[in-house]
């Protein structure tokens, strides 16, 4: 990694950065909201909503950030969740992103919709990496899919169910297309059923052109499918927590898809109180959206979280610097992390820790 | 419909652009609030703190956005709210509307100060549409406008009550003036009575300059003059509802008025379920003010609304793209609306759905 | 008044003018507040959080304004509050509002501070008067102001009891200072006590520099010595409310001087309904502060007030067109006020009206 | 102190005036904050949530600001927070400081990292002086510190406990260095153990660049080694105060470091009662963190506080007239509390005063 760290200091820096760096169609399609961009500010105010207890000459000696998942330890408790196309933002794409992660012991989810083979990112890294699926109408394919990522070693399966459907106002707005060079490599050979277009007196989705979405008796046909460890990703209600339990699957990420899907709906954070007492707290529960500070991760790892995912600033960083970039987004909120917990007394995550204070 | 569609994605597009072209004392008409806007700006806070709960894996086979209203079925729940003088933002004006209207099975609410004769308006388009109602002071001219309503195939009749006067400070601070050319053509022949100019020293209200009001007996007496479906619009108040019922009218509108006549009173979509419970839901509640999303009708609907009016977005659709702008913001809202109930696993509106959070 | 009006359609238009007009250190003495301006932005948002109650249909005949204040009948709740130096903002100072309000029935409270004589400005209308006072350390003098209110035929006294001590540091910080021509007329012949300069490193005010104040004894023998109706302006603590009932005064002004004091003390309509309830409504108590809408004054009535105060409001009025700009204004806020009690089912306030929502 | 003083009404102005003077590094490093600074807006909320309730015609006779603290009387409650290098913001430091807080009888406590020696500073006033310790992990050199603070005559030690570790990320953006000619001269000699720098890979804080960090048996080790009485400065946790009350301290400054090393965390205020309540209000409890007005000072006092430190603000002072800035912004304050105190009724702070408005 021979090229130099921008003069970034924090996660709002590189934000700030990557926006003058990456085109104006591209910056659309990764920053983009439903609606008016509610939930997302919600999200902020509900971290900020949440306070940090300071406590003061405490033995630190021997404090860690260690986490243990499906019965493999990370160094730290950041994931990379799952985001489309990275080869948009750096010529190096998922390879560059396998790589950051690599180096600093993070778990890359990578995606369906991956610019890049999921072998190939597969051996660009010695570190963890889980396959996120969509799973596709054409089953067989699915199952192929599921195969390939078994094969090259994927750690486990994050299937995404929270966006089915999508307005993708923004990004239409700016008039982002991928380019031709750019595809959906590992989906290759799908031949997917051509929407009905929508004419103005027709209903908008209802009419045709809702795609086939998954229901629960695929993800019953995928749970017997694989030994894989599986988790759901987009869970929101208790209910579907529950139903998830019920059907085997091995853990949940409460997500609502960066608030890119729908507006107005609940920060996760706020969420996961319900969704960790639906499940009883019997498989791993990781949150995501919105994280942005290492006092942000000690929040939700405190309410119980197993883990959390970045998604936007971990493209920030490939955008600016590729691996190198990667690796210091991770760095630096891990920094934050750490002194959070310093500064809160918290030696580690094997039970939630304590550091919130009372609203 | 040979123009073609605005580069609009959702209806702050639409306001954005329209805005642009309206000239500033129709605008200023269009848009005017009472006092300080403060009702539209907890309209828009009351809407999006009500928030909307995600559901995944769900089957949506047979979804529709259907309702039923006075032994009617409608293909959404969108209706067009009463609008003075459309010929003032579009040459076709309420022709527009009801062709776009019609295209889009939206039914249309024709305004008493309609810029085009009632005749005209319905003979437009084969849609529903139903004629909103002043009742004048003048008793055979209120019989004769119901009667000409009747024998035009109008579907129900809407009595507005919300609005014996107002102050219209910001259509007069921008000079608005009806031009030579518009009118309220279906008042021609009404003798108004002139009312008192008050004096800087004398009550500029109660001293002479208030026009006559309609008041319950009025009501009654309409009751008893026509067998169309009559809803009541402009009801905020239990007791004005519990009222309205027991007179024997079919339907109340929860409204403000958007915010027109007097500001500081609370958003419609908070005194809906106060409404609705003064009624038993034992007649159809519609509400109106504020709606700019499809997660803002989800959310009314699942209130217990049985449909929503929209006012000032179609105007904008109007002014921008004539009856292809009507139909195109109604398209917009549906397929807003559409995928929010995807999203939470909304298939229909035959009972009020379950899609909002705990707060 | 030969003069035309300006451009103004609201009180918040009379303030933009009147701030291009006023010279920038008498603007920053009328509009000075204390600390950070927090009780005026609370006091907006207290009278926001008001919300009023849209009632329909209802029999307005015979609505009226008029009150009824230590057996006098006045046109409307509407006072004019007591300002000093009113020929800062307008060559005819105080004639022009005695005659502006007495246009209008609105009495107004004339400042101990006024820059014209007391008799001068009771002989210029036939309105009704009243008089403030501050109490003087110097007693004879005190009570020659009385007989001198008292003979000029002012109908009440208001002593003002919330400002003995005061920073007016945006008044300074813009380099305020009375111009020669024009002083406290009424107080020639006073001799003040010097205060002592304080020092960096001695007590500011404690220490010397603050000016003998009144004590509840003081206003024993006030009471003591005219017959007139006296009011309590200032008054902010149920405590002191009841002592004032105890001490036989005749009314209460809740007030806080418009902020100019002190910073951070609650809103005044926030703490009008302790007051009322510490003198069980034996006595009328009136408000001041922050009325800016008709609403307001509706709002302020239905929770007990007896009337409302308005200062800075005529003196923009003043400033921009004298007597007439004086009337303007209480007209613009007097048919606000008609609208609102229409729209609410208001019809007087023999009783205070049931105008206000559920919060 | 014969330069004249700057055009300042407040401590707003001190600020804004000390902004286009300080070099921005030097700015940078004064008014850094950790995060997005949301426990400095937090603060700023807390304080003016709490309202004060306005008295009226109380006597004021013998109303004084005094308090008593360890046996000794001070004029006032307003103390100086420990600051690092006075000499960063005027050539005369730490001794101009002491002059200013000397003529104003103003406690201040100088930090182990002041940029003067700790007897220069002692012999430059003979105001009240309190020495602050940061606990070395060199414990003979810390002894030394506090045998050489005893012998110059310092009051009592202050041990700061809430910064073992910081990112100053604001501070480092800006590129802020210690110049060549400035250092922490009170701690020349100290041996420092030289953090293991991080890698991009690895632990950036508990892998070895986490400094020794003094836990409870340190302070007990301090307790035996000298009669001086010790504040703990930094607790905000009711567990931690109940220790340092066991432990045998002497007092404690319920302080985040100003918002300095963990964001998020609750303004100090909020904290202050349940401190107090752990403590059974046996020892003094000081408060610092964000005051800025007299009233901030009042309501902590009425809140149970035995006196308030400032920090920043006395540095704009510094840096504007340097020794007679100093004793400037202390009037300044000194003067809002006595005109709060008066306006309030409250008359000394022998017991809490009841100065606060119900919420």
């Amino acid at each position: 990694m021979p090229i130099t760290l921008p003069d970034a200091y924090d996660l709002a820096d590189y934000e700030r950065l990557a926006r003058e760096r990456i085109s104006e169609p591209y910056w659309a399609y990764l920053a983009s909201l439903a609606g008016n961009g509610l939930t997302q500010r919600m999200t902020r105010e509900a971290y900020d909503r949440l306070r940090l207890a300071p406590r003061v000459l405490a033995d630190l000696s021997g404090a860690s950030t260690r986490i243990r998942l499906f019965g493999a330890s990370f160094e730290h408790p950041i994931l990379l969740a799952p985001v489309a196309y990275h080869r948009l933002f750096h010529p190096d794409g998922e390879i560059a992103v396998a790589q950051g992660a690599g180096a600093t012991d993070t778990p890359l989810v990578v995606s369906t919709h991956a610019s890049t083979g999921l072998e190939d990112i597969r051996a660009a890294s010695q570190g963890p990496q889980w396959f996120q699926l969509y799973i596709q109408p054409d089953w067989d394919f699915t199952a192929a899919l599921v195969r390939r990522a078994e094969a090259a070693g994927y750690g486990a399966l994050v299937v995404t169910v929270d966006a089915p459907v999508s307005l993708r106002v923004q990004a239409r707005r700016a008039g982002f297309q991928l380019p031709p060079e750019i595809d959906a490599v590992n989906l290759r050979g799908l031949v997917a059923a051509e929407p009905q277009p929508s004419t103005l007196g027709g209903s908008p989705l209802f009419g045709g052109s809702l795609p086939p979405a998954p229901v629960w008796a695929d993800v019953a046909r995928l749970r017997a499918l694989t030994r894989l460890p599986i988790l759901l990703k987009g869970v929101m209600a208790p209910e579907d927590a529950s139903r998830a339990l019920a059907e085997g699957l091995d853990g949940l990420i409460v997500s609502n898809h960066g608030g890119r899907v729908l507006d107005s709906v609940p920060p996760t954070i706020e969420v996961l109180p319900a969704v960790l007492a639906a499940v009883d707290r019997r498989i791993p529960v990781l949150v995501d959206g919105g994280i942005r500070h290492g006092t942000d991760i000690l929040k939700a790892m405190a309410l119980g979280a197993s883990a959390v995912l970045i998604g936007r600033p971990y493209i920030h960083g490939l955008a600016m610097a590729g691996a190198l970039g990667v690796a210091h987004v991770v760095h630096l909120l891990r920094a934050e992390l750490e002194v959070a917990m310093a500064l809160t007394g918290c030696t580690g995550f094997d039970t939630a820790p304590s550091a919130l204070a009372q609203a």
